[in-house]
């Protein structure tokens, strides 16, 4: 492992990595670094055909060459084209060209990446800050660096495996006759699925760990009872803690000092969805363990999940941002004529009231015995919330897999849980954004992940939905999300409920080979989306390609992410077998050889593509994951001469995750044209399906 | 020609049409129409593979299935997949598939078109009135359906040729040394230009026709000098008319009573660039008569060209819905502890200020001696605005084409100018978008139209723009335009100067062609842009491509819209010649065979292809359109026996479009391996470039 540590002034400890290397001195290679009066510039001239990858959960392409981005985690819900910053902060770049190498800035506020924006041929890193590590990696081939930064910042999160089942959400359920009913719908039209989350209107007045009354009689109850059919309840845990007097989170926050002050040292008040809030302060380890163990109240109730959400932290207003506001009101209504400048101010003022950089300079944390100001380690916030969850858990409950993942994030978060990429849109290019943004959360150790299928924001349609559902089926969190205020999109909302069971049915039918894929992947920091170039480094063309993932070891996937598309083009980079799905069981096949291609895949179809000498274990299906019989299995593949494949099963919540009895070597040989199968366990059983 | 015309109460005379048709008696073919309290739905079933075109200007496909769309002249500059209205309002709609059938509906306010978004195989029209003309069209084919709508709505307005050229706008050029500072950075850099648009700011505080003293000392010899150099420029007229005593404006149309009228009858008040406004009643003959004599004070300055903006009408507020806000601010910021639901209402207050439907419907036109309340006739105020121009131009400049363009438009006003599309963003959606809208404008005979290249809103890249060049060297009006605060984006403002030459030049070699093509689809009611679908009806993959368009009858374009991208797929429908241009002199060629390919097209190259016994004739280019010599062409094709076409060459400015001599019929045969070219007008000579 080639990776030199440059240590910049003091930096503030993130424990984004978990070896701590000795600082490399003398120059930074590569780069020109310029110091300014607040920042250092890194600077790299880039070849014409220089590519960039990495930075996590962002906009635009795989590739991103071509823009400004800025690591700011930012509550944003236009995840358009324009945006520099989504929710997470991942300052891992590999620039691959004439030189290939990878860096990782390791500085809790802003980095700037102009990744060829303002000069097409340059690469500008902006880091705003003078204390801060800066990793450069260098490796033998592309994804050793990938490996090399994995090994840095540790083992990822790992989900139980329930988690790899279908899942339902949207603001908007209320009580347990909510909840019941999209249960039903699912289980009376045989679409499967496996958790329903709660999102904040389960609460009672938006406080954390508090249920609505309300809604739920008897929420233990309810839990149970909805996991007798196989559904568990996921509810979600919002950063704020509401100002409530003798609402026991406040008042023991305030009492124990465990909420993010003002400058004058007062508790720091912003509002979110209960109204004013404090901001617990999960920089501090007291905090964290105290917050965390919060969690109990629910693990109590029989509750196995958790997402962590607004933990930007968002902030809708500050009372000082919104005092501001008033009086930018009053001074311009006063005026005879409003010019027309005068009155975009006043638009912007109010608008502007939520997420101001200048609420964010407004609060500080208390990290040992250093104060720091908020904004100088904005984007650890939601990290150590979600941390302060994930240790709880390791504690509350050792022997169990809790389901967790977050909004915000940065690196070092993936060892704790996983992200959802936030507030999307029912957009097709949504569709096509999630897609591209797999590899690069990946590449930060991010794992557990996934989109709001059919999108959160705005209204879905049918056929969006059901594409958007074909690619979710790869994704490890495969959830539907919708808002508030828009269109129902629970799959059986619709007309052609059969496609929905069908490519829902395809899911659970995979799950031997995701949950292997994924576990494998976990366990040994490899990458379980990937990009072609990454599997094909020796194709020119393979680059090019940001439509289509490697999944797993075996297969290629070509989602259609276009509206009323009846097909898409596709490249394979080698020969490869074309598996078309109606649903789990109604296939067909063919063989396709290497090159460009232009596939037919109907709405209700779904396509995915086998390398020559592999094969995916497929089960024969169910309503919900504890209901698949992973004892007897398909083997699926493309067979040349002979394939191996190694199968991962556990009972999907135990933490022994590198004992060997959950390993399974599967090798099949063609010998005289009779396919051999050979396995180190007696106790499964195969079909062969192979071409 | 088969169109059936049924009238529904008593219509509005809108004037779309030219043609009066006999209404048919009976009930309406294919549609299920019903009655309801406030409006007429129609409804039809849609076969799984039935496709739907039209709608003129919106965002998505050219298959508008899937999506809901609403005849609501709007100005949103967020043309997001998730929008149902931009700037006009174009109510063609053709149903392909099991059976093909084309529809106009000739009502002036809200139509709602839902797409097969409700229900995936339903479409169904809402016409919020009683009261208007629907038109069924039936015709042996797709192109015939069109043909015989486009004679139905009459002939289409015709540019003036040096509006072919490449040109330069940005709304911040606000005195004669920015203009000039433009033109030397073209002209330096032997970039083409043939104008400059002016933006709001060269008025005399946003009051239409006048000019700020401060900026142009003396204007008229601005203008002459930069003709001088060859460049035009274009000034802009916004549809307010500035409140101001003295102005001359204003002070006529409010004694003439030009004015919008509120529920009270005084003289209706919004406010706009200039601040509080009257908007004059373009929909009152002698309102138009008045405001378009105005343009004379422009015309007598030299200018040649002008575009109609702001006149969907943008309303920012009315003094009323102002007030309002105001009083919603001060109900919120009364309470103790502001909710988070009255917070985003007091958000919502302030900014749902500006184009609220409310105001809408709080003002009258006088159209005879009907008044009418402005939401019935919404979308016909932007038309009338530009007929306004239009006819007064009859009149002011007989023998002379004045460059006209709006933003907000309906269907008629495609005989008294084009339009551009409005304020989109520097995102490469929206170079695709360009492409997706060409056809569907074209169907409604919206010839002279094109994109803000680069994109107006948001900031662009180098290679953005680039790739937006090469789809902007085909469209009609070519035409970088970009909003104040972003970046600028002058073609001269980047690294590869070189490359921004050697695009902008190769239009300038097109001309020849593209002014032949125009002229003919103007003259002759045919379509300039179209779907492949439209040339190949037999082929049955052609309908399912969106990213290529034929322009005019040899050529095929399929731009590159993706960043970073090398090249893309191409499908060709037939034996093709594949043109690959790094500049309009260095270029190669190769004969491609039918179906699918992947072809190689870096940043700086352009590629279009040309069917078989077609070709193109082109000029040696220049640095602005007079500067042209169309006397020698370049016939530049792919022959495999013989090959004719007609050129068509005039004086660029006089009006007699039909005059024979205009047109010149060129053809080239192969005869033993030798090509003979035949030609009736010996003043033109030939060099062949005949693959």
């Amino acid at each position: 492992m080639m990776i030199k540590r440059y240590i910049y002034g003091k930096p503030i400890e993130t424990e984004a990595v978990v070896k701590t290397l000795a600082p490399t001195e003398g120059t930074v290679p590569y780069l020109t670094a310029t110091e300014t009066e607040e920042a250092y510039v890194f600077e790299y001239d880039m070849n014409a055909y220089d590519r960039l990858y990495g930075l996590g959960e962002n906009v635009r392409g795989i590739n991103k060459r071509g823009h400004i981005y800025e690591s700011n985690c930012s509550d944003d819900p236009m995840h358009d084209e324009g945006k520099s910053s989504l929710y997470g902060a991942h300052n891992f770049l590999i620039i691959k060209g004439q030189k290939t190498f990878g860096l990782f800035i390791d500085m809790p506020s802003k980095v700037i990446f102009d990744c060829g924006y303002s000069h097409k041929d340059q690469l500008k890193i902006t880091v705003t800050s003078k204390d801060f590590d800066l990793y450069i990696i260098e490796e033998k081939s592309f994804t050793a660096i990938i490996k090399a930064f994995r090994e840095l910042i540790g083992p990822s999160y790992i989900a139980p495996k329930w988690a790899f089942g279908y899942q339902q959400s949207r603001w908007g359920y209320k009580n347990e006759e909510d909840l019941k009913k999209v249960v039903a719908g699912y289980r009376e039209n045989h679409i499967p699925l496996d958790a329903i989350y709660m999102d904040i209107d389960f609460m009672d007045n938006f406080k954390d760990f508090t249920i609505d009354p309300n809604g739920f009689s008897d929420f233990k109850a309810t839990v149970a009872e909805l996991k007798e059919q196989g559904v568990r309840l996921v509810p979600i845990v919002d950063a704020g803690v509401k100002i409530e007097k003798g609402y026991d989170v406040y008042e023991e926050g305030v009492e124990k000092g465990y909420f993010c002050t003002n400058e004058k040292g007062e508790d720091f008040v912003a509002a979110v969805w209960p109204g004013l809030v404090h901001f617990p302060d999960f920089l501090n380890k007291d905090t964290r363990k105290w917050f965390g163990e919060k969690y109990k109240i629910l693990l109590d109730e029989g509750i196995e999940g958790f997402w962590n959400d607004m933990n930007e932290p968002a902030i809708f207003y500050t009372p000082e941002g919104l005092q501001e506001a008033f009086e930018k009101v009053d001074e311009i209504r006063q005026k005879d004529n409003i010019g027309i400048y005068e009155y975009f101010d006043l638009k912007d003022s109010v608008s502007h009231t939520g997420n101001n950089p200048k609420d964010y300079q407004s609060f500080y944390h208390q990290v040992g015995d250093q104060r720091i100001r908020h904004d100088k380690v904005h984007n650890l916030y939601g990290y150590n919330m979600t941390r302060a969850a994930g240790e709880a858990f390791e504690t509350l409950e050792p022997d169990k897999r809790i389901l967790l993942f977050s909004r915000a994030s940065y690196i070092g978060m993936h060892r704790y849980g996983g992200i959802w990429t936030g507030d999307n849109i029912s957009w097709w290019s949504h569709l096509l954004l999630n897609i591209k943004m797999m590899p690069s959360l990946n590449m930060c150790g991010i794992l557990y992940t996934g989109a709001d299928l059919g999108g959160f924001g705005g209204n879905t349609t049918e056929d969006l939905l059901l594409r958007w559902l074909q690619f979710g089926c790869f994704t490890p969190l495969m959830r539907n999300h919708s808002a508030l205020g828009t269109r129902e999109q629970e799959a059986y909302q619709f007309t052609d409920l059969e496609s929905f069971k069908n490519i829902i049915g395809i899911r659970y039918g995979l799950v031997p080979y995701l949950y292997s894929e994924y576990m494998k992947a976990a366990l040994r920091n490899e990458l379980y989306f990937r990009t072609l170039m990454m599997d094909y480094p020796e194709d020119s063309f393979a680059e090019n390609v940001e439509d289509q993932l490697m999944v797993g070891e075996s297969l290629m996937v070509a989602p259609v992410y276009e509206q009323n598309a009846r097909g898409r083009y596709v490249y394979l980079p080698e020969e490869m077998l074309m598996i078309k799905f109606k649903s789990l069981t109604d296939r067909s096949y063919k063989i396709m050889e290497k090159g460009h291609h232009y596939i037919e895949v109907e709405l209700e179809e779904m396509v995915c593509f086998i390398k020559p000498n592999h094969f995916i274990p497929l089960c024969s299906g169910g309503e919900y994951i504890e209901a698949l019989d992973e004892s007897h299995l398909e083997l699926c593949g493309f067979i040349k001469d002979e394939a191996s494949y190694e199968l991962y099963q556990d009972d999907g919540f135990s933490k022994d995750y590198h004992n060997p009895a959950h390993f399974t070597h599967i090798k099949v040989s063609k010998e005289n044209k009779a396919l051999q199968v050979t396995c180190n366990k007696s106790e499964l059983s195969f079909t062969l399906n192979l071409h």
